[in-house]
């Protein structure tokens, strides 16, 4: 992750875009600032935060001045702020509603956190608000900008497998700290589904490019573990997809960390495995022929969803993953939650063609398409 | 799979259990009776076939006479074989009934392929004439006598993965010939369900020792494949466990050859890739400190199973994997189906205990207890 | 390692090669036998072992009769029996050469264990006396039959490396009985060197198809141990090939089982690990495009190799791996415990072209070519 | 790599050691200077660089001000900034030598990148310097400081494998650039032994803890390559260790990335495969139970370098790899090339002891031992 040395900066900074990130918890401490700095089209400007203090060291660690430090309560300042043109909202998922809605009347770019908000009715609006505010609004989706899922998406719409059959993912880990807001069904409007089981269920769609036509799912929220009170331990889920595809998940804040996904088609089987973490993602394609790992770059997935906003903003293009995209996840989401409640399958509204709640194609490193 | 040149061979074969193999298709031709050789309690001692130049071939191979090769219509001839001490039935589903109850009869002690029958009924109508007749009854589950498939369940039932929460299998291959039995309702009785999803379905009932309280399926039938007139091409299975454990399986006869299994627990995970293959089963057991692969025999898996069943005639004693263990398979298999069908969940009758449908635990090379 | 059901026994019988095994140890117990069953042009019709007892029990399992044992005193019997058209020598190294050349004045086509003797010179006398006896001689290096082998060389000769710079390869395992032939020179001729480190050299010449020009070596033979009082118990060896192509092999008879080979180009690599087992041989070839690991039948090797000389008695043709590829590992294994000595590089006479000690291209599973 | 935002970092940078980092090569833009940021014990405080403008941009980029940056020529003048305590030198190979002294003569502590300088004369005219002006001097060599290389060391020096019979090691790579310094005989001081064989050399020495006895070398620098006129291409090296284990390792300029380490002892086997790489190392020890592949935290490694170098000059201790392991692989070095060149096994004087030219045992994450 390193600075281009021979990048001439100062014409390039004005040509990239300013970011304010909103909310310095462990993922934009660890993974979005950091990124930002092996970006070449965007650079974090300013950050928004609860805790000054903490907001000062990150901006003394980050080549940014006291002045670039806002409380929440001084988000609206950012308005004047030419150079802050996009801000990435990395807050618990109830305020990102707020917060988009707060960012587009300031008529700022909008870069969302997964999941867009806690319901699909929610995640509507915030799209709204966006439009009529006439700002763009991108659902951070980091895997559908890496190298390993196009080269997996292509695979399979290629026609190298064969028809696709059935398709199996899991996305699980430890949730351990019975205090985390993750756990808490207000801050974050459910558990592992709509933080890590979303991983499946969005790559799962992302690699047909078509949208279910029905799911169920079961539920399990152990009464006696404290962690679990407001949502739910684990959840298994069953899609059923056009053409009869069928496709399970399992998600869980109780297993070890495991992330997978497989795409079984008549001839051939693509396999990632792991297949949701930030970094060392494995992509096995398989046919009759044998089994080949292609060499693509481990890239920072944050950088690329970044970058691919920003160029978004400079050519006033659509996003890959917008809004749209963050509430038909949520449509399944609500209605997985609806099935796993009454025991029974729930039918979504169809929707013909492919990938139509998505934008413009991102640039993908290591790929030859745009 | 070497004779044993340092066994007092004569001496042996008159305490070994002598076979007959009723029906010579590609598994007892390819499997059965080559592992047959290997044994150190079975050998084959006749041939039940249609075609009668097949058999003679076969046993003009394997050390057998022109005598020792019966057709279908002189099958109770064998009764007076008193060498002939069990059969082994690998005949077409439809046939298993008809076979164990002539073979009961004739007071032979009957080694049944899986799936036991076609439906629960048949399969009870089964395990109740071989009681009435006084002889035993055993379904040939080969994967629940391997050194992997043990230390699979050990590792989950001593605690190595903590509390497991899911479960998530596939087991499918590409059904090429229409022509096939196994195509055929009335011969096969299901689709790739009842022929390789039944691994699933039994593997995982074995690691847990549990039976399933619910179960949920859905299944595609493609009405323009020529192949698919009468079975299934794929099903999507759920199944719910005592304690919230949910096991999900997919299994199809059009998908590129896949079997897995994989246990998810709050403290470990148990990965079996392939885990249904007759050779180069791969098991690994990973926890906190890392992933290990123990180092077990290949053993020969239909050899372990004849061996087993050996055993327990010359004991007296209720093979681990009985009528009854079939029988149940066939009243889950039942409800899935009747779940595809009606698109609801299936509860079951509730089986409170352990192992309750198994006898005697088997001897597996490699493992340390009985 | 099925019969093929559908064979039309009888009259292939006629058309197989019969084979006399000579010497029944472990290797012809465990692995030659039964893969003779496997085998479309050959079967094994006599027996010839010190140990009359046992190679009894043996005619019993294999569909031989008492008179298709030949004890060693009265090999010259075979002579007779023109269904014996080939002998198979797997008798401890320093006999090879008696049996061969006994062999040899029957008539007798003769495949003979690797190594093919104990040093050069009774190699090459060996060949002579097939020569002008007018039999045919094949060394049984059973790894230049396999398709995974085949498919390496391919990749190598065929350019997928681009030129290739270094092989690197490992062939080892734990002897632990002091009393095995194996650790007595004077059976042995040899340590590990001639026993598992010769599929090391011999794989390498495979690959490459040319011959190295000179070697160095290091040996330790520990003194304390008493399982390494005749022989080494490890070596090590570098070889310089045409093209300043270097190629190091490991060979021991004190570490745990490692059989493993890999050949770096510019372009590319080659690695087969493990490299020179029975079974489960896996190869990956790997260029800039990524990792690929050809999906090839995990074949008998004996079988092949037994199926190779039969049809080069049939059809008159020289084996691809006739005694000279015996003789040339024996050269330069000489020169390996020459320089091991010496502490000095050894040189070897030149040899020009492309697979000069080899014969008639075999045919291979899964390969396009001849 | 995150900063650490709980750090509270102004008081922590009072504690921290700055480092000057000479030379803004690949590795100091890359690798380097990020990792000093995620350093608890160090950081970057200047930058000494033939190339201002890029130095200005660096300085920009990581939170330095234009007066960091400073010229060769004006080296010395980093005496008076106090708050640059060490230098870390990060030059092409026979520079080394001056910039450590002239460092040296201002008192400065002094990191070094590996090799330590173009031969053993060269290298200890450097410790003696260190030595006179009393500062410490540490040879970079980042896989002494990895859990992953430690894990590996503690299974071979604990007894895990048994006794260690033999070793094998890989590293290469294809150098494109004829310009590259690094093919310069009179910058580099040799070809891929002495910037990519090292690791496998200093490894080697590493795991074990003790010293070649002698060695033996091929190398191989043709012609017809524009890139090789000055340096090897390709070299492979035995070296003899007390007790008679023997290492080989390869190391080349011109095969694809390998990057491996195999240790062999009687009970078992360490495997690194990719063994020297900045991320991403695996490691598996086998044993007769089976293969284990410990969850080891992927650290960065040039962090964990600078700060054991800072720990050790704030406590004034001497550093797990001085300057005297560096000599040592140059002495190595140097007789792999006079043997290369001779073709005769150089003797190098007897070492008794372990780890006799490493001091403090740096703290490693994930491992208990200090």
């Amino acid at each position: 992750m390193p600075l281009k040395p021979d990048l001439p900066l100062p014409e390039a900074e004005k040509r990239r875009v300013g970011y304010a990130i909103v909310g310095i918890g462990e993922l934009s401490a660890e993974e979005l600032i950091p990124a930002a700095r092996t970006s070449e089209h965007a650079y974090v400007a300013a950050l928004v935060t609860g805790d000054p203090e903490k907001g000062r060291a990150f901006a003394r660690a980050y080549d940014l001045t006291e002045e670039d430090v806002y409380t929440y309560d001084r988000f609206e300042e950012l308005k004047d702020r030419e150079d802050v043109e996009a801000v990435y909202i990395v807050l618990p998922n109830s305020l990102h509603r707020e917060y988009v809605e707060r960012a587009a009347k300031m008529g700022k770019q909008i870069l969302c956190e997964k999941p867009l908000s806690v319901n699909a009715q929610d995640a509507q609006a915030m799209v709204d608000a966006c439009r009529q505010a006439g700002v763009l609004l991108m659902t951070a989706y980091r895997c559908q900008y890496t190298p390993q899922h196009w080269a997996a998406r292509d695979a399979v719409q290629g026609g190298k497998l064969g028809p696709v059959k059935l398709l199996d993912s899991i996305h699980g880990q430890v949730q351990d700290d019975p205090e985390a807001w993750r756990l808490k069904a207000g801050l974050a409007g459910g558990g592992p589904l709509v933080d890590v089981g979303i991983y499946c269920l969005n790559t799962i769609r992302f690699v047909l490019g078509t949208e279910p036509e029905w799911v169920f799912a079961t539920l399990h929220q152990p009464k006696d573990d404290p962690r679990f009170r407001e949502v739910e331990e684990s959840m298994s889920c069953m899609l059923g997809f056009p053409g009869s595809v069928v496709a399970n998940f399992l998600t869980s804040y109780d297993i070890q960390k495991t992330a997978t996904l497989r795409v079984l088609g008549e001839g051939g089987t693509v396999l990632m495995d792991p297949a949701f973490t930030y970094q060392g993602l494995e992509l096995t394609i398989s046919d009759k022929q044998g089994d080949f790992q292609p060499k693509l770059p481990d890239e920072d997935q944050f950088g690329l969803e970044m970058d691919h906003f920003a160029q978004c903003i400079r050519q006033g293009k659509t996003p890959w993953t917008p809004g749209e995209e963050g509430v038909q996840d949520h449509r399944i989401m609500d209605a997985l939650y609806r099935s796993a409640r009454s025991g029974e399958v729930v039918r979504l509204d169809p929707v013909q063609g492919q990938d139509v709640f998505r934008g413009e194609k991102p640039q993908v490193p290591g790929q030859s398409q745009g």
